[in-house]
């Protein structure tokens, strides 16, 4: 019997997680909700669309529930909400917020008898899974993580709010010189401004201060004053045309020591190089949704996060054919 | 309290955790195991040494027993008799016999009351740990494993047994350009001369004919035979001088795709450069001990690999604190 998953939320992600129910024949997708008028959006699929409201109504028609929503206002309030009624998974990435989401779902999701994975996708998701491996393997070593070459949302979006801004993107890209002084095993100290640079395409105004916007992007606390940023203007049609793709990636490296003198080096390296974002991290999503289905199916309940999940969980093979093919 | 972990086997791996050991303050070595006299063994730690045969002796002294000796005749024998009086783990790594080992340790598990790790270290191990990561988030795509620089003990092994040889290593080193069009997203199909070469220096006896030999290396069935092949002879000082350590790594690389349209390329690369081989397989080894060992407490039995522990059982750190740090 497939696992039928219901997706809350028709943005990237969410389109992504109809994407890639596709390539998992053993999971089916039972519905898309949407805080829209239902009649108004039309699936990739043809998968049927309900309000969100109508979810609730659905407990028995739903084995997990993926939420696509955003970290900074829907998934706080609706991760918990869900986890009331169903398994839930979700792609929580506010890092410093984490401990807190994870306490407010786990009470719900065991004062309700269900599962939720949350902080599942590549950064928080994969890269901490390397992160973790990379520190109990190399005790005696240093973690360094690069974003990119990739767009972040989030600083797009910071650009957008600028006056006389009307649209941006911005892309992350890592330092290819930090990147090889990592990977020599040397440990180098590096600062923010030496791993990554940020180059932003922005599109302003007819009649806007491009040195005023300049200045305003480059000065701009938290996310931009501790780079090295650089600022294109370029219109709208370019935009569209050069940079609408989603493509990100990025290095987790663990650098340190093995031997007893503390005499030899190793280095872990993981990276991922992604055309579109969104997408994979709605397969990561997916996979989830699958070892949520089977934590629950053995009675298991709270909130857990790719570091609690047996990497078998993950998969639709049989222990046994892992160990055979891929052991 | 600190997990009380048993060394069976003072070779290189046994040497390669008794120094692991001493990077994981929460773990203590409780001695050295050997088929040899013990007072003959001096460990490099002063650990205490007993005879094989004292173990059985030792159930109460004993968490987790590390079971060092090879795959062709130790641990086949060992890991199902160690396992009746004692949780374990090994590294097993001959991957075609796999299933076999893991059912023989499993029933003797199960028996006895006690968790197994096999196959711990990092192929098997890590390496099997990124294929199923990569199969489950990347479904349609396709799996590339390639094995250095390094040295192949097997293949040196194989040379040495050649009449006329005294001494030899043997390099195992992926084809460049075949990496980069696996990186490239290509998918191509490579047969195994396109993915590796190999690199042997042997130490030929005086007068032996070292034609034969370069022949006899370079036509071997299943160790040579399908690569190309490059033998150097040296002296046996040559030889210790510059050969004697014990460098490997390798890569995991995933290409696949993603879109509802299966549009969109990604790729994911998992890389490891060691200097020593034996040290880092040691601390993955530790670090499955300390899994093994949460694993009984919690009352599991039977035989597991890492597909089957979940990755915040592998570190000495809480759940809360993984998910403030790492996540």
């Amino acid at each position: 019997m497939s696992i039928r998953i219901g997706i809350v939320g028709y943005g990237n992600i969410g389109r992504g997680v109809e994407a890639a129910i596709s390539y998992n024949p053993d999971t089916e997708l039972a519905g898309i909700f949407t805080r829209r008028a239902p009649e108004e959006l039309k699936s990739a699929t043809s998968a049927p669309v309900y309000h969100i409201d109508q979810a609730k109504d659905m407990t028995s028609e739903i084995d997990v529930m993926i939420l696509c929503g955003g970290s900074a206002t829907d998934l706080p309030k609706q991760s918990p909400e869900f986890v009331k009624l169903f398994n839930i998974v979700d792609s929580f990435d506010t890092h410093a917020k984490i401990p807190e989401h994870f306490s407010a779902v786990d009470a719900a999701a065991k004062s309700s008898g269900h599962i939720a994975i949350i902080s599942a996708g590549w950064d928080p998701g994969m890269f901490s899974l390397n992160r973790l491996l990379g520190n109990v393997i190399l005790t005696d070593g240093a973690d360094y993580t690069f974003w990119g070459k990739g767009i972040s949302q989030g600083h797009s979006d910071a650009i957008r709010r600028i006056e006389g801004v009307l649209d941006a993107k911005q892309y992350t890209i890592p330092i290819p010189s930090a990147l090889e002084q990592v990977r020599s095993g040397s440990a180098p100290k590096l600062t923010t401004r030496e791993k990554h640079t940020r180059e932003c395409f922005v599109v302003a105004a007819p009649g806007a201060d491009k040195a005023r916007i300049e200045h305003e992007i480059k000065t701009m606390e938290n996310y931009f004053a501790d780079y090295d940023t650089t600022v294109h203007f370029i219109s709208q049609e370019e935009l569209d045309r050069d940079h609408s793709a989603m493509p990100h990636g990025g290095f987790v490296i663990r650098s340190g020591k093995t031997g007893l003198a503390h005499e030899h080096n190793a280095t872990i390296e993981y990276s991922l190089k992604l055309d579109s974002n969104p997408e994979f991290t709605s397969c990561i999503l997916v996979a989830c949704a699958r070892a949520a289905a089977r934590m629950y199916s053995e009675g298991l309940t709270g909130c857990k996060t790719l570091f609690d999940v047996p990497p078998a969980y993950l998969s639709s093979l049989s222990g046994e054919e892992l160990r055979r093919t891929m052991l």
